[in-house]
């Protein structure tokens, strides 16, 4: 028979075996500007809620202190000068960098659900195939600045560009407060078609780990799919 | 006999040609803490001045006005929070890709000597040898920040860590504002020791762009010593 002294050094035993081994689970949202991440990572954070599962919300570039000092840097172009792309993609790998390291990897290893307003793929997108730096560096690049952590799920809310920037304009004129708007915003119209090409082509060279959502829907209808794959998704990883 | 009227075309093709083959010539200095880049620099360009000899000097991460915000990160770590190593190199290389193209190519172009306080060499050895990151991955970086655009001679002033540190300590106890003190001045011997033996190493294998100054010596003499390299290089360059 097991004495009751066994086991507290066997339940510690146990937990530092899982915090060797067992992780949490990477979740990421994608899409061109205007197509709903914000509304819907939130919305997917009261769903985990009510279904008591421990998760964070987090986001690029602002996820930790020196990343919102670097997006301020990055949304002040008018009194800093114009920023080169090649400047813009380092600065946000740096941000990067941080927020792998600070946020990411100790919520993982503390067994939750991260969700990531944008990753590495809006760097191949918007970095790589919007303004033409070099995929194969940039993906070099990936690599370093997130310590090779990838994403396990990532939905890519997907809609037609003209929707999207309407619905962000919309948005941006409902804005009171004199914030300057998202730089990405002010670009032109072929600079966003290329962008969302770049997103459906990584969806579609990475099947298991993307998942498309058509987000010209309603919102409901968006996270009721969203909900329905979160589900599946947890049933197979959780 | 050639027609007064030709000569203004004449010239202005001239020019042209020149605007397109003739560049400015980039110099850098490089040197663990204390080791007088600063000081060394400032009197190259009175030198400079003297000899009428058109240059600018600058510095990095400074150079430009978003370097100087990248900069206040850097430095800002008590803030901020500690900054890891991958994202520090991110930081300094986003600083020289905006300084490479708005500062540093438009002055060669202009057919002047670009005299500067660090540059990529610091890179290698402070964050590939110094802090143990990837040099393979460093060097990509570094091609990729800096357009391809390369030192045509490096002064190394070089000295041992013990001098230039205590040097270092003596100039950040006059400084009275308060100011931060540089932060890699606060890291341990060891570091700034194998930053030293990396530089020494950069400086043997590219002989022909290093030139080896022995910085412990007093100023006048390492003054002197860098005129008599800079004459020799100007006047086989210009």
């Amino acid at each position: 028979m097991v004495q009751r002294w066994v086991f507290p050094p066997l339940l510690f035993l146990l937990k530092l075996f899982m915090q060797g081994t067992v992780m949490g689970q990477f979740i990421t949202f994608e899409g061109i500007e205007g197509c709903g991440k914000t509304t819907q990572i939130k919305r997917a954070g009261e769903y985990l809620k009510q279904r008591r599962i421990p998760f964070i919300i987090t986001e690029e570039p602002g996820g930790t202190p020196i990343g919102r000092k670097i997006r301020e840097i990055l949304l002040n172009k008018d009194s800093l000068g114009e920023i080169n792309s090649e400047t813009e993609l380092l600065l946000f790998s740096a941000a990067r960098s941080q927020h792998v390291r600070d946020v990411i990897i100790p919520a993982l290893k503390e067994c939750r659900l991260v969700l990531c307003d944008r990753f590495y793929d809006a760097t191949l997108a918007y970095q790589g195939y919007g303004r033409g730096l070099d995929i194969d560096f940039i993906r070099a690049m990936n690599v370093f600045s997130t310590a090779n952590v990838k994403p396990a799920l990532t939905f890519l809310l997907d809609l037609p560009v003209e929707i999207g920037l309407k619905r962000a304009m919309n948005r941006i004129s409902r804005i009171k407060d004199g914030r300057a708007e998202d730089r990405f915003e002010r670009e032109d119209m072929e600079f966003h078609k290329r962008v969302r090409t770049a997103y459906l082509a990584l969806a579609e060279q990475d099947k298991n780990r993307f998942m498309v959502i058509n987000s010209a829907q309603d919102i409901e209808t968006v996270h009721q799919e969203i909900c329905s794959h979160l589900s599946l998704f947890m049933n197979k990883k959780l």
